[in-house]
C-alpha cells in the first residue's frame, strides 16, 4: 500500500523559497508568474504488520499520526494525506 | 489558473533525505515503513499576459518548460504538471 503526502505551508506563512523561484523564473524571462508556493511531496511504502489491519482508512491514520509526529510542522504546515491501495 | 508541479527522484536514484525520514519514522515506533522518497511540490499561481493564450494546454507547455530550465534536475528527477483552471 502507498501513501502520498503533500506537506504546504498554511496561507498566510511566508514562503521564501517560493519568492525565489518566482523571481527565478522572472529572471529567466517567464512572464506572467504571479506566485509560487513550494512545499513537500512524500511517498511512504506500508507493509502490512502489526499495527496494519490492511484497510485503507487505518493506513490513513497510521500516515496522518506520522504527519503529525514528524512530517509535518502543524503550527506553519497543513498535510494531506492519499492512500493508493 | 494554478499549476501544480511535482517533482520526484528517478526511480533507482539514491534518496537520502526518504532514507532519513524512514528511519525517523522506525525510531518514532512506527512499523510496517518499507520505503520513503520525498520530493517537491511546486505550485505556481499563473496571470495572463504575453506567452500566454490563456488555454490549459498553453499553461501547461509553459511550466512544463519552467521545469526543464529550473524546477527539474532532468539527469536525476521526473516531473508532473498539472493546471487547475
Amino acid at each position: 500500500m502507498r501513501a502520498r503526502v503533500h506537506v504546504t505551508l498554511k496561507p498566510g506563512v511566508l514562503d521564501p523559497q517560493g519568492k525565489a523561484i518566482a523571481h527565478a523564473l522572472e529572471a529567466l524571462g517567464f512572464d506572467g508568474v504571479a506566485d509560487v508556493r513550494q512545499g513537500k511531496y512524500i511517498e511512504i511504502d506500508l507493509k502490512d504488520g502489526p499495527g496494519s489491519d490492511g484497510s485503507a482508512g487505518g493506513a490513513e491514520a497510521r500516515v496522518s499520526e506520522m504527519c503529525e509526529k514528524l512530517l509535518a510542522n502543524t503550527v506553519i504546515e497543513n498535510y494531506r494525506v492519499e492512500i493508493e491501495a
